[in-house]
């Protein structure tokens, strides 16, 4: 039986699982916790791939890595929260290691793959996939074909200016989605609101996240609601970006922020409404939650190893 | 011999085309003020594309129109400058009328396809084009593919939001790219400007242009200059958003203000090297003006047809 080792290299984990061609389940999945220096990843990576190629007859590795990543060259260009994986010719080390196709691909975009082959986006040939977490990422989908750009640097979705000379982002440019819409980002406007004064629930918190300002608006807190609301107006903004460039007919919402639910949700669906150029944007577009969860990378990487094998015949 | 009837659309000119399937050389063009109103358009379409099939076989057609079109059921949705468009069905209209395949789709996605094929963009997979004049439109090809949208309404370039709570778009929204950097915009910046006291050359005009700012501006006149850092600094801001969602390969500048050249371009492309997130955006990115002029959207329609007719045997 042929096999394709899927990996998704994650901040705090690292998973690689063995699936046969034909399904989504897979064979075998393996977890541990993401090595801290970029240079202990493949000695790593190849304990684990060695331990599951006894599944089948290896035919390809597909591989979701944070932060940007050149595919043509088989490059991680950089990973957030990983020292050391600069410019790291991770496909090269695979591909010389197991002499089989090797792919390297930004996760936010294996998400949305996963979401389009078997999650909430089956079926649909345009798909946008938006995940709201630390920061903001996404891919897109346009007639049947994953969106990567010349060098593999499309689909930075957390990157446009919603808010010229706004908030610094972790990009370093200011203003950008993920600067305004983030977990971080929420958790950051109430911090400075209290700072300022206001009053919150939430002022004797020594550590303030996205998740303790979801509970506090939930629990009536006002400044809390606020943080949820300045986040829902610039994320609806955002996306009517998108939907004027790309015409989506869904689009998917992930992440640990996106749990907030309705609280972040129905604010930004009643000013989408507003900030689309026409109605016809939302006539025909399904907005839903994400359905894989944590396996969105994981399952992306598969299908996309699948489906290269399956193009190359 | 097969031919293929290409038609643009204009807002003052309708030029319709044969071509032979093998050459981008028309074999012949007919070009007519375009008729104030949208009734009167098929029948004149009718009159020059009889006058024209004598040339041969008739295989195909594809109109370029302006303003949003729904190619997947051939309609017009509205075509700004020409009242009676609304929802036309162009495509079924022709159909029935010479019983062949029919494309119905918008000027400056099919100006794209005309730079793509024939223009600045040849042999590029990843090519972003814009247009800028009394508006701002534009048209992406990702992966070889024209990116249409779901139901054709992608690539409204002019529409994302620059500056939140900005002037007032043609569309009737606020702060989108082409309410700051269009030609009428750059001619209302310094109506404006001089509305409040401040001194220009242009300030005796009765009615400024952006082509009357261009030459104030190289003639000197300090809040002519000013109009075009103005709409550079969001023309980079935008563009910067555009390269960080499709990381193109080139980009192609058209449309009347683009020929302000050095005067839009110099302050704009210092502005997007600040802008983009990472200088690897830039580093294998080519900006060059277009190069087929007033032709690249009947070009444009003419590719279009003869790839599809390609793509279906």
């Amino acid at each position: 039986m042929r096999i394709v080792i899927a990996i998704d290299l994650g901040g705090t984990q690292l998973r690689v699982a063995a699936f046969s061609l034909r399904s989504p389940t897979p064979l075998r999945v393996l977890r541990v916790p993401t090595p801290p220096r970029g240079e202990q990843i493949f000695a790593q990576l190849k304990t684990l791939i060695d331990a599951l190629k006894s599944e089948g007859e290896l035919s390809a590795i597909c591989a979701a890595c944070p932060g940007p990543t050149d595919p043509a060259r088989g490059l991680i260009l950089a990973a957030p929260n990983i020292p050391g994986l600069e410019n790291y010719p991770l496909g090269d080390m695979l591909q010389e290691e197991y002499r089989v196709p090797v792919s390297v691909q930004n996760d936010a975009n294996m998400a949305a793959v996963g979401e389009w082959r078997y999650g909430a986006g089956r079926g649909h040939k345009n798909l946008l996939y938006l995940t709201i977490s630390t920061g903001i990422g996404g891919g897109v989908i346009c007639n049947h074909q994953l969106i990567t750009g010349a060098h593999g640097l499309a689909g930075e979705f957390g990157h446009i200016t919603v808010l010229p000379d706004g908030p610094l982002c972790s990009c370093g440019q200011r203003g950008h989605l993920e600067a305004v819409a983030s977990g971080t980002a929420i958790a950051r406007y109430i911090s400075e609101q209290i700072a300022a004064g206001r009053p919150s629930i939430l002022a004797s918190e020594a550590s303030i996240n996205a998740r303790l300002v979801a509970e506090a608006a939930r629990q009536g807190d006002a400044l809390a609601q606020e943080a949820f609301q300045y986040a829902a107006r610039f994320l609806a903004q955002g996306i009517a970006d998108f939907l004027h460039l790309f015409n989506p007919s869904i689009l998917i919402l992930g992440g640990g922020v996106s749990q907030s639910g309705d609280l972040l949700f129905e604010p930004m669906r009643r000013a989408l409404e507003t900030q689309v150029m026409s109605p016809a944007y939302l006539e025909n577009l399904a907005i839903v939650p994400a359905e894989l969860g944590d396996d969105a990378g994981l399952l992306g990487a598969f299908a996309h190893a699948a489906l290269s094998l399956e193009t190359a015949g």
